[in-house]
């Protein structure tokens, strides 16, 4: 067992689930608010988890960071995206100047938001503000063999756990995870069917907008990697390394790094979501600390939700990643943590309680 | 024909729908943007619709307000609610301190929270702050005949236009609509059975939380309250009187109010959609202005959200109103503003487009 390998294991052993005695007093102080008991429907359980994450009955949360990863894909050799390859890197420029949706998001909500090239094909070296974790230049061809070796696939899940980490100790008090990378809806998808073991059509979409011919190649290209590759379904880092992609190592190696800082972390579409469901294939213990953001419009994150078995929390059509449905999400988070923390009680408010 | 009754035909013909030529427009912006066509799937709707109510491509969003609006129902005598008449001049008081969960939500996102006593069954003359509109010390027990009059019920639309007018007035570029008020589900259900001309039993729910037997009698006091006062399905006026509610009504008249001054205007939840309902069968083209905040839990609530035919933002399980569904909606809205104001496009962001 390698060093990496090594590390990742006892970082899961550390994963802990949320002390339940702080849930039951989040509950309890839920019931002495001026509304209705449960009137606030989700919010409740939403704050209530904040509370027994951060142990206390009144849960804040001030810091804000989405990190948004990068990469590059193989894959793409084989024609399976409506954008060129080199928007990737074309879009870290974008992310870097401010001009993305997510910054724009970011900067109405007071949310970080950190760029990190995973796997850019592109020297990004110059690039300042960038979060430097590449572990190649563009995953390899995974129609024709693996992605990356076993080691690669670990680096990225250590890289991400540092990330995590560095959150933590910047006082980041929620986290999100979204990503960038031409092709990666193809990697998500071989993931998604890996993990579900159903064919890859169900849960194979039009990414970035394909048409129907493309849409039937790329679940070929799919079929085609699943049957070279042979990954094992119960083996995370092998689904990853076969057939995922850099910054989806990165991002599920934050949910993990989040989880052992217990920090709050929050997904945004389908291929963050593949993220945290190798992540939870590796510690499942990690799902008391993961938001589910909101519902793609891209086919297979459906199947995916019902997977890591956590609901969404807005369901808007949108289908771009970067993480802006965990920017939206972030709000109804921060939102619901204020209720539980600031609303006056009954007593306080002299309000009748239910008769 | 009075001067209300007037005065209110008159602002519903001057009621316009938004200029198609401003929609295109923003759907042209839209396209150049540095994202997939489409991808932010309904902030893009939103968007545009904005858009063409502010006839600009860069729509924007300062000044927001929630109008909260208070009334008590004499139909409370009945017993057809879990808590007593007096919490709601206490929540009005709860309001008016900050205490209540609309106040939390509205000093979080800078919402101007402004509550309105349109009936509540108290003196509430000495409130510093509180906007007075009342029409009666609560509506009469619509079990035994009607609630109001036919001039309450207009003065009471009136009230709301006045509000909405004040609120363009200003500055404010967002409207929202919240209520309180023991026993007003009953109302809601009432309304919303002559609307979609449906048992009652079919709309009407737990309100703040009784239990079975009081649902059954919750069901038969508003079946005896039809058979009692037959309001006119195609007359909104009249359904309002009979069976509505002072601040149903105060609502109604803040959408018609929005509308004609082409201000956008958030719907919360079954309370204010049965508003927006009355308003939108006194005048349909009030439509482009309106927002769904979100999907209450109400039971109800769907079967009147299929008759307005605008689909909620948010779907939080949440029943509790006083706004906070709209309050959460602005959110997304300001969001979907922002997109399409600060989004940089392909051009300028130099990322090459589609192939």
């Amino acid at each position: 067992m390698g060093n990496s390998s090594r590390f990742i294991k006892q970082v899961c052993d550390r994963i802990a689930p949320v002390d339940q005695s702080w849930l039951k007093a989040a509950r309890e102080r839920q019931l002495t608010l001026t509304k209705p008991p449960g009137s606030l429907g989700r919010l409740e359980e939403i704050a209530n988890r904040l509370a027994a994450i951060q142990r206390t009955v009144t849960p804040r949360i001030t810091g804000k960071r989405i990190y948004v990863v990068a990469g590059d894909h193989g894959v793409t050799t084989e024609g399976v995206s409506a954008y060129p390859r080199e928007v990737t890197a074309q879009m870290v420029d974008n992310f870097l100047r401010g001009g993305a949706a997510i910054n724009v998001l970011g900067r109405a909500d007071g949310i970080e938001v950190n760029v990190v090239d995973a796997s850019v094909d592109a020297d990004l070296t110059d690039r300042e503000g960038l979060i430097h974790a590449k572990v190649a230049r563009g995953t390899r061809n995974f129609a024709v063999g693996p992605a990356m070796t076993r080691s690669e696939a670990e680096a990225c899940v250590v890289a991400g756990i540092e990330l995590a980490r560095a959150a933590a100790g910047d006082g980041i008090e929620l986290l999100g995870i979204g990503e960038m990378g031409i092709g990666n809806t193809t990697a998500a998808s071989a993931i998604t069917a890996v993990l579900l073991h159903c064919d890859p059509a169900t849960v194979t979409g039009r990414g970035t907008g394909i048409d129907d011919k493309g849409l039937a190649h790329k679940i070929a290209v799919i079929r085609r990697a699943l049957e070279i590759n042979k990954p094992d379904g119960s083996d995370a880092t092998d689904i990853l390394a076969k057939v995922g992609g850099a910054e989806i190592g990165v991002m599920a190696g934050i949910v993990l790094g989040a989880a052992v800082n217990r920090l709050p972390i929050v997904a945004d579409g389908f291929i963050s979501t593949t993220a945290a469901a190798l992540a939870l294939t590796l510690q499942p213990q990690a799902r008391d600390y993961l938001f589910n953001g909101h519902r793609s419009s891209e086919r297979g994150h459906a199947a995916l939700i019902d997977f890591i078995g956590e609901s969404p929390l807005l369901d808007l059509s949108m289908r771009l990643g970067e993480g802006t449905g965990a920017a939206l999400a972030m709000h109804v988070i921060e939102a619901a943590a204020k209720l539980l923390s600031e609303m006056a009680t009954f007593a306080d408010a002299r309000v009748s309680n239910k008769a």
